[in-house]
This record gives structure tokens, sequence and C-alpha cells, in this order.
């Protein structure tokens, strides 16, 4: 019975649901599958709502994901979270914050990705969870990795969030945009420079560069968090007492890199720096208890830190029906 | 503008989505308030597709919660798992089990709850997933608390699942419909006997009671598991090496009873055989790596249990958007 509903959704028959209402597994070519709900969630902090939209997964070997441990240390940190051990399968959830007639967004996701693709969901969530992208007043950046900034463009390369400030992390802009730091990057970080250009081409006279530390817009601060990219910058999002991080890639999937730090990823511009900033960073909001999102957690994403042993562990956050 | 377009789905508009489909929080009465996510979560076993819906939660003081160990300890358990330490928030997440024409629930939630209620979003829940409560093909109950049992009754006072057969625990029919029993159960436990003759009497001739042990339908076998109540059963669902339990009320919410399997709680009915029983199960399904649901467990309530200490830890399962 399942499978005729959807099937009649599919069609676009006389009761069907306007798009951005659709689960989006019942707009994928396989109508005969079973709708996967939405991915979206939300919750509040203080006067903000913020809502969690999930982009989708990509997955990669695991070999050769961690950088100085042995490969059979990091299959078995996958095995006790019951991870995968021949694949490392990296989410991808966006964090929007809204209140009153503000609608920021840290970070764009993949964007347009081929038909078949893991990732590239982010639209269609944000359509289920009633989010315009033409109402997007910032698009706020941690860093300039693709994951980060291909959503920047739509299907025609046009703006994907034609209204939007785009606010950038000064020592980011910098980076990637100086031609002469090319040869100065790892080899594997040096598409970055072209896939910048291309992809914050349209945004002309819409971007502005923020230094780290400052409140970028009213009730989100910016804070330096470098070594997974020259300016990787982490964000705080307060109102009164009310408060969360959005911790952006100060790890990748936590039941790695909480419960082992000191590990360095192949994605790293700066893994000394990067693992020195994960204990800082992480150690601030266990000992804080700061509710935190991030941008490779689980989906929703959103939860808690806690110390355990030489290293950390993440703690989902309750789901509530209630926002 | 997410207010704006939540008030214009709640007004009903011409491009209004079919109740089915609209987000639970839409429904409400708040208009202006920001939708959550429908609460329901799919993974396939095998040939089956299992769907987690979400019936909302009941808060209690943590006071008295725990019946043999002190507030302190119960606190800081809590306060570990980043839940609150002045109350008990228990989720309800139903777990339903479809194949070919064959779909299963076990246990029904807490059916129809006055207004305003934290619980009782199953419908609306089922709703958003696409299952119609006619095309149950069988419900299969654990045991039968109040927040197990209610939704066997719909609205009008009738069959909420008009086309189910009802498979029961015998150990767990014969105590609640024997009323010698009643004087021979904890004083709390009482009010069970009417709930159950009141719930069960739409479905004369529906019902069959089953031995545990036994397969109740293709793929889904009981499993004894006494002591929360006289005939607390739980269930393997199998398609050839593809397995997961449904654990019913083995443990309450794990953060506190997985964590601490040899507390009893108030809702026990041999706390001792309970604690027993979730020992002996927990160990099976730590040791033999098995998917699990849970009743109790936090939505969506399907993951996997680890040893840890002298206990045991949930590990929720990955968030896929392909089911």
């Amino acid at each position: 019975m399942i499978h005729r509903r959807i099937a009649l959704l599919a069609a676009g028959g006389a009761f069907a649901a306007p798009a951005f209402l659709r689960p989006a597994a019942a707009q994928a070519p396989a109508a005969t599958a079973p709708a996967q709900a939405p991915g979206f969630y939300r919750f509040r902090v203080g006067g903000f709502t913020v809502t969690m939209v999930h982009d989708g997964f990509f997955g990669r070997p695991l070999e050769g994901f961690v950088r100085n441990a042995p490969l059979a240390e990091v299959q078995a940190a996958a095995a006790a979270a019951f991870l995968p051990t021949d694949r490392q399968v990296i989410p991808f959830t966006i964090t929007f914050v809204q209140r009153g007639d503000t609608l920021a967004v840290f970070d764009t996701g993949n964007g347009v990705t081929p038909a078949g693709a893991t990732a590239g969901r982010m639209i269609a969530n944000m359509a289920a969870a009633g989010i315009d992208p033409a109402r997007v007043t910032h698009v706020i950046h941690s860093h300039f990795h693709g994951d980060h900034v291909n959503g920047l463009l739509n299907a025609q390369g046009a703006r994907a969030f034609p209204n939007a400030a785009v606010l950038v992390p000064e020592p980011e802009w910098a980076w990637w945009t100086t031609e002469g730091n090319q040869t100065r990057s790892p080899e594997m970080q040096r598409g970055n420079f072209a896939n910048v250009a291309r992809r914050f081409a349209p945004y002309q006279g819409a971007v502005t560069p923020f230094r780290p530390g400052a409140e970028v817009i009213p009730g989100i601060t910016s804070v330096a968090a470098p070594g997974h990219t020259p300016g990787h910058t982490i964000f705080r999002v307060a109102d009164g007492d009310a408060q969360m991080m959005f911790l952006a890639d100060l790890t990748n999937r936590p039941e790695i890199l909480m419960a082992n730090p000191d590990w360095q990823i192949v994605f790293d511009f700066d893994g000394d720096l990067a693992a020195a900033t994960r204990r800082r960073v992480l150690d601030m909001v266990a000992t804080d208890r700061i509710r935190v999102t991030g941008y490779h957690f689980p989906f929703p994403a959103n939860g808690y830190v806690a110390k355990q042993g030489n290293g950390f562990r993440f703690v989902p956050a309750d789901w509530s029906p209630v926002v």
C-alpha cells in the first residue's frame, strides 16, 4: 500500500503535494521505493530557530582517510561506532539560523550534482522544510572546500541565493584568491583556487570578508579555528543565555575524530594546527556543555560534546517533535 | 518567511498539501510556529522495510523513576547524557515492518490523547509516512501497559486497525485477563486489568495468543523477555542473514537503563526479573552486533548496543537519506 501511494505522488496526480512538501525520496526516479522522511530538523536557541538540512553523503575508501594512524586503528574506531570498516561515509548537514526577517545559512552544500549522486539533496530538503533560497539573507562561510561552497551556484550557474549577502572569513578569502598561494598549498588542495573563483563569480559585489572574532550579524559571532584550511572559522549563535556553536569541519565524523582528536585527515590543509584547534575547541564546548552543530556529524547533526578517555564523544541531542 | 509559508498551509489554501503529507507541527493550532519534520524513519532488513513512527513523549519527575538507586546517581546518569535532571522524558516510537502485502506493527502507541498532549502523534506520523491503519495486517503486542495498547482504539472507541489480526503473548494475555491476578499484581499495575479489557473489547475474534518462542508470522519470531510485565516479549525479524530485534521495554531510555542495567524502574512488574532479562538480552545483541529498535529509545529509535564498563551503551544507527 505504501508503494501505490508513492507511485500516485510521483505521477503528480490531482492530490499530489506541492513539491516543497514531498519527501525527497518520492521525487527520485524509483517510484516504487517507499519514501524516506525528508532530511530536516528544527530546534530553538533563544529567539533563533535553527533548521538542520541534509545534503546527502559522500563515500570514500576508509584507507587513506586518516593520515597519521594505522588503518587497523581507524577500522577499529569505525567498528566501535557500528560504521562500515571499508569506507568512510561522510554526511553533509547544513545549519540554517533564522530570527525575524534574517535567515542565515552556514555554508552551501554540494549544490547541483549528477543524477544518482548520493549528495546534492539540500535544495529538495530546504523545500521540504519550507525554506526558499530567495529568502536567505546571509550566506556565512566557514571555509572554501568544495562541499561547502559548490552550492553557491544553481543549475544555471547563477546565484543559488540571489538575495543573500555572502560573508567570508578574511584569511580564507585572502588565501584562496591569491594565485601565488597555489604552490604553497598541499597538492590536493590546489583545485580549490579555480573552484573558488568559479563559485563566487556571480556574487561580485555581494561578498564581504570579516575578521574572525567579529560579530558577523547580530547574535552570530565568528571564532577563528584554523588548520583544516588557513581561514577555517566556526560560529557562536547567542541570544541572551541561550547559545550554540556551529563547528563546521572542526571534526569530520565525530565517531572517528572526536574519539581520536589528534588524528589528521586527508582533507586537512595543516593537520597539526587542525588537531590543536580541535582539542582546544572541543575542550571548551565540552566544559561549557554548549549545544553544537557540525557539517559532517550524523544527521540531524546537533548535540553535545563530552570528554571521554583521552578524547571526546558526540552526544546527539534528544529528538523533539516540538520545535 | 517560514512563518508566512506555514500560515498559508495551516489555512488550507489552494496549494495546501494533503493532510497525510503535512508536517505534524503544521497541523497544530500555533499556525505561526515553524514546522518540525514529520516523525518517521525507514530502513531495510533484507526484504523487510522497517518504518519507525514517533508517537510523541511523556514527561514525569525523575525522582521516583528508578526504584533501587539514589536520585543523585540517576541525575548524574541523565546529566552525562545531556538529558534533563529534574524530569524523565520518555519518548514513544512504534516499529512497523512491511514485506509484500504484510504490514505488521509492534504495539500501538498511546492512541487518542487530549488536545495539547505531548503524546498521541502516531496516527499523524503514520499518515506522513503513507501508512494507512486499514492496511495493517498484524498488530503484534510486546506487553499490555497502556502506552503500548491504548492505540488499539480510535477516537470513536472502535478498532483503530480494522483489518488487523492481533497477536498477543499467551502469558501476557493470561495474566491481565484473569481477574484473580489483580490482587497478585503490584498496586500501580492494577489499572491495567480494566484498561486491557476496554482496549481489546472491539477485537473479539481477532485476538490470537502465541507462545513466546514461536514464529508469529513468517520471518518474525517471538522471544520471551519477562519481568517488565509477566509476559513481556521481544521479537526477531529475520530474512536470510539480515536480522533485527524489536526490544520493546527491555529498557526504558537507554541513556539511563543500558548504562545501569541493574536499575529497576517504577513501571517494572518484577524488577529483579526485568533486570536479569535485560542483562541477558543486551549481552546477546551486543555480542552479535544485532540492529535493534526500542519503544522508548531516542527517535528514530534504531541502532546497536555496545558493552561499556559494567553496562551497555546505545549507538544510534547512522541516518540515511536512502531507504
